[in-house]
C-alpha cells in the first residue's frame, strides 16, 4: 500500500481549500495562501480522485497493444512505484512500456476514454515526486523509446524519442564532435523527455541557455490520444503561437512528450576545471564576479558547495578534498574553441583571485578524468546526502547575492533538530539547493521548515522552485511563487488539454485547482 | 478608408474555409491546405468580424481616462493606421496612449465589455500588417509607456515598461557595460514590447539565443483587462507552466505586454566586424562551417547578402562597396573578453579563408564607426529595397545549405516578371529573407510568387515565418509550416484567453480559426 494512502480520508479538503481562492478571484490576500499551504500537510497527497480502477478488460487491451510490455508483476513494478529518494510511493499495478508514438497515443485514447489515471515516467530521477504514481495511477514508461531519429552535423540538431539517457546522447553526440547543452548529475539514468518535462536546468544552463531556448520542435501525445507533430528542426519559426513551449516544464500534466528535437553545441577544443577554496561568501560572489568579466565567453559552469556538503562526500563516498579545507568550494569550468587562449585567462584570472586573496587554494585540471574526479565532488553531494538519513530537499531562486543567506539563516532558525544545513548549486544562475538532514522523517522538523523557507524566499522574490519543478511535494506552494490569477490560468490550460485530469494528477497544480 | 475594405464584401469566405477544416480536424491534406490558401486573396483582409463601432460614450470614457491621450484627429492617426511598409492600411479613428498598466487595464476592460476591437501597437516596425488596424479598431500604443523600471548590474537583469524603444534601452545599457540581447535594423524605432510580441529575432540571435530564453518575464494585461504579473527577474523558476510563452510571438492576439524583464549580456571589451566577399554561396557556406569551428564562442553574428543587394545599397543609398564585387557578402562579428585573443582568432580564420580561396576579398574593422559603417551595409538593405516600388518579402527558415537554392530557383521561376530577386539574411540561423520587386503593386507576379514560395519551402520542412510573425499577411499560410491540429489548439487558446476575439483581430490565426 502507498504510503499516502492513509491521506486519503483527509475531509473534504479540496472543497475547502476551493471556496477559498475561486477560479480568477483576484483578491486572494497573503493570509488566505498561507491558510492554503497551512492546511494539513499540502506536501501529502491529496485524496484520490474518482478515476476508473483498471479492469480485466483494460489489461487484455494493454496485453494485445504491447504484448510482452505490459507488466503486472509486483516485483517488477517496485521500482517504478517509488522514487529515487524513497520518499514517495505509490500503488500502481500496471507498468506499460510503449515503443512508439503511435502505441502511446492509442494507449491515451483508450485511457482517456476510460477514465483511467496515467503517470508518464522517464528515468524517474526526479526529486519532487512528479515522476511516481501517487494512488493506482498506470505508469507509461518511456524507457523503450531509446531511438535517435536524425543528427544533422551542420546544424547540430539532433531528433530522439523521448526515452534516450541523456549519458547516453551524450555519448552519441562527442562521437560526432557535438554536445548535450544541458548536462547534469543524473544522466547516466534521466530521459531527454523527462528532461524536458521537467525544464531541467543543470550544469551548464549559464552557458547554454535554458531548454525554452534549446529545444526546437516536440512531439507529444495529448490526453485524449491526439499526437501533436511541433517535430521542427529550425532555429527560427515565427508561424502562430508556440505550442511546445505547453509541454516544457508542464511535468507531463498536459501531455506525453514522444519525441524531441534540440540544438547541440560543438564539442569544445579545450576545456579546464579549477577547483577553489574561498573563505567566505562574500568572498566567493566577488570570486564570481570576476570570473564573469576575466573569463567571459568561455565560462561554461560556476558551481559552489560549501564545507557540510565536503564532510559528508569524505564521509560517505571516501572521496578526497583536493585542497586546503576551506568553508566554500568552487567549480569552474570553461569551454572554448582555442586551449591557448583559454590556459591564459583562466591562469590571469587565478592569479587575480589569488593574489587579491580571493580564494586560498585551488587546483586546475586539463586533462578528462581529472576533470571527471574535480566534477564528481560536485554532482555527488546529492548522492552523499542519501547516506544521512531523511533530507528535505529546497531548490530555490534567489538574487545571487542572497542565497547563502538563506542557509544561514536557516541554521540558525532550526538550531538543534536538524541533523545538516547545506547548501550547494549553480551559483551562476542564482539557484541554491539548500538541503536539511534528519536520521528519518520528522515532521516537528518539518513544520519548522515550512512554510519558514517558503516565506523567506517569496520575500525576496524569488522562486520555490528554481529548476526541479512542484510534482506532488511542492504543488501547494505554487502561491508563494506565482500570484493566483497566474495559477487559475494555468487550471484553465489544464481543463482544456485534459479535460478529465487523466495525465500525472496530483502533480503541478494546487489541490484547489484540480 | 482603408485599401482593405474592399475585399470586405468577399461572400462568406471564413464560413466556406471552415468547412474545409473543422476544428482538430484530423485529415486535412496537403489538397485542402492547398485550396484554403489559394482561394480569393490569402493575404488580404477578412469581411469585418462583428465589432461594435466607437460611440461618443466610448470616447468620452477614453478622454476621462487618458486626458490628452485619446487621439482622434485624422492627421495624427494617418501614420498609425499605415504601415511602414505602406502595404497595409487601416481606418482606425481612435489612438490610445496610456501611459501605465492600470490604464491598459481599465481600457482593455471598457473594450471587452463593450466588444471592440483593439489593435496593440509599439513602434509600428512589422513587416507582415501586424501592427496596425484591418478596419476600425482602435489603436492601442505603447508609446507612452517608456521607462525603465528597474537594472540590476550584478545580473544583468532590466526590467522597464514595453514602449521602451530598443535603441534607448541599447544605450542606456553600454553606459552600465551591458548590451540588449536582442539587436535589429529597425531598433531606431521598434519597442521591446512589440519585439517580444513578435519574437524578434534580429542580428545577435546567433549569439545570445531566441527571447524565450533571454525574457525572463512578463507582465500582460489581457483581453479582459485583468493584469498578469509574470513579471519575475530570475533566471530559473520551474513553478508551474511558464505562462509567459504564450504571450512571447504571439503578435498581441492573446494580451498586450506591459512590462518586459530581460536577461543582458556583459557589454563585450572587444568587437570586430569582417566584411567578406564569396564568389559562390557553396562558398559562403564552407566560410561559414571554418569560422564556427575557429571563432566559436566568439563569434556572435554571420550575416550575408548578395550582389543584388548590394546594388540597391549603391544605387537608391549611395553607399560604397568597400571590396571588390563578388556574388555574395557576409558581415562576421566578433564579440569577446579579450582584445588580443580575439584578434589572433579573427587573423587565423581570414589566413585560413583567404589562403584556402573560400574569400575572394575582405576588410576588417573594429573602430566603431567603421564597424556601424559595415554593419549598416546589411542593416540597410530593407531601406533599399523600399526605393525600388512595391516589394514581396518573405522571410523563410530553412536547412542553412539550402537557403540560397530558393532565390536561384525563384528567379528562375519568375524570369522577366519579376524587376529583382534578392536575398540576404542570417545564414547562422538558417533564415532566409528572400524580397522580390516590381515596379508597383502586380497581380500576376504575386500569384507566380505565391503559394510557389511556400509550397516550396514547406517541401523542404522550412518555416514560412521565421521571425517576421503572421500578422495580417501570412496568417492564412500558417498550414504550410504547421499540422491543423496545432492550428486548431492554436484557436482554442485564443478562445480561452480572448473570448470575443478583441485582440488584434485578423491577424496571427488563419480565417478558419476566427
Amino acid at each position: 500500500m502507498g504510503i499516502f494512502q492513509r491521506f486519503a480520508r483527509l475531509p473534504l479538503k479540496s472543497t475547502y481549500i476551493w471556496s477559498l481562492c475561486p477560479q480568477y478571484s483576484t483578491d486572494l490576500t497573503a493570509v488566505d495562501r498561507a491558510l492554503i499551504v497551512r492546511s494539513s500537510n499540502p506536501g501529502a497527497a491529496p485524496p484520490r480522485l474518482p478515476f476508473s480502477r483498471v479492469t480485466r478488460e483494460d489489461l487484455a487491451f494493454f496485453r494485445t497493444l504491447l504484448p510482452g510490455r505490459t507488466i503486472t508483476d509486483p516485483d517488477l513494478l517496485k521500482s517504478s512505484n517509488v522514487d529515487w529518494l524513497k520518499t514517495v510511493e505509490g500503488n500502481s499495478e500496471v507498468l506499460l512500456r510503449p515503443k512508439t508514438t503511435e502505441e502511446v497515443s492509442q494507449i491515451l485514447r483508450h485511457c482517456n476514454e476510460r477514465n483511467l489515471a496515467v503517470c508518464p515516467q522517464g528515468g524517474n530521477t526526479g526529486l519532487v515526486g512528479g515522476s511516481v504514481p501517487v494512488f493506482d495511477e498506470i505508469i507509461l514508461s518511456t524507457s523503450l523509446m531509446n531511438q535517435v531519429i536524425t543528427f544533422d552535423n551542420i546544424s547540430g540538431i539532433l531528433t530522439c524519442q523521448a526515452g534516450c539517457v541523456l549519458e547516453n546522447l551524450s555519448n552519441y553526440l562527442e562521437e560526432r564532435d557535438f554536445i548535450m547543452p544541458l548536462d547534469l548529475g543524473a544522466k547516466g539514468s534521466c530521459h531527454i523527455g523527462g528532461n524536458v518535462s521537467t525544464n531541467a536546468g543543470g550544469l551548464r544552463l549559464l552557458r547554454y541557455g535554458s531548454l525554452r531556448g534549446t529545444v526546437l520542435g516536440l512531439e507529444v501525445v495529448l490526453a485524449d490520444g491526439r499526437i501533436l507533430n511541433c517535430l521542427a528542426t529550425l532555429r527560427k519559426d515565427n508561424t502562430g503561437y508556440d505550442l511546445k513551449q505547453l509541454f516544457i516544464g508542464s511535468e507531463g500534466t498536459l501531455g506525453v512528450i514522444t519525441a524531441v528535437s534540440i540544438l547541440c553545441p560543438r564539442k569544445p577544443k579545450a576545456v579546464n576545471v579549477a577547483f577553489l577554496g574561498c573563505s567566505s561568501f562574500q568572498q566567493l560572489l566577488e570570486t564570481f564576479q570576476c570570473c564573469r568579466g576575466m573569463l567571459g565567453e568561455i565560462l561554461s559552469a560556476f558551481e559552489f558547495f560549501d564545507a557540510s556538503c565536503m564532510s559528508l562526500l569524505e564521509k560517505h563516498l571516501k572521496l578526497t578534498n583536493p585542497i586546503t579545507e576551506s568553508p566554500f568550494y568552487i567549480v569552474i569550468e570553461t569551454a572554448g574553441s582555442n586551449a591557448t587562449h583559454d590556459e591564459e585567462k583562466l591562469h590571469k584570472f587565478l592569479e587575480e583571485v589569488m593574489t587579491s586573496s580571493l580564494v586560498t587554494d585551488g587546483t586546475v585540471a586539463t586533462e578528462a578524468t581529472k576533470i571527471k574526479a574535480l566534477w564528481s565532488l560536485r554532482e555527488r553531494v546529492t548522492e552523499a546526502l542519501t547516506h544521512e538519513g531523511y533530507t528535505y530537499k529546497y531548490d530555490i531562486s534567489l538574487p545571487v547575492e542572497k542565497i547563502y543567506d538563506l542557509v544561514q539563516d536557516m541554521r540558525g532558525h532550526l538550531g538543534d533538530m536538524a541533523k545538516n544545513v547545506v547548501g550547494y548549486g549553480h551559483v551562476g544562475d542564482g539557484n541554491l539547493h539548500l538541503n536539511i538532514t534528519s536520521p528519518s522523517k520528522d515532521p516537528a522538523l518539518l513544520a519548522a521548515i515550512e512554510p519558514y523557507v517558503y516565506e523567506w524566499t517569496s520575500e525576496w522574490k524569488g522562486s520555490i522552485s528554481a529548476e526541479h519543478g512542484l510534482g506532488l511535494k511542492k504543488r501547494n506552494y505554487i502561491y508563494y511563487s506565482k500570484p493566483s490569477e497566474a495559477v487559475a490560468l494555468m487550471g484553465s490550460i489544464k481543463a482544456m488539454l485534459d479535460p478529465k485530469g487523466i495525465l500525472n494528477p496530483y502533480k503541478t497544480l494546487p489541490d484547489n485547482i484540480h
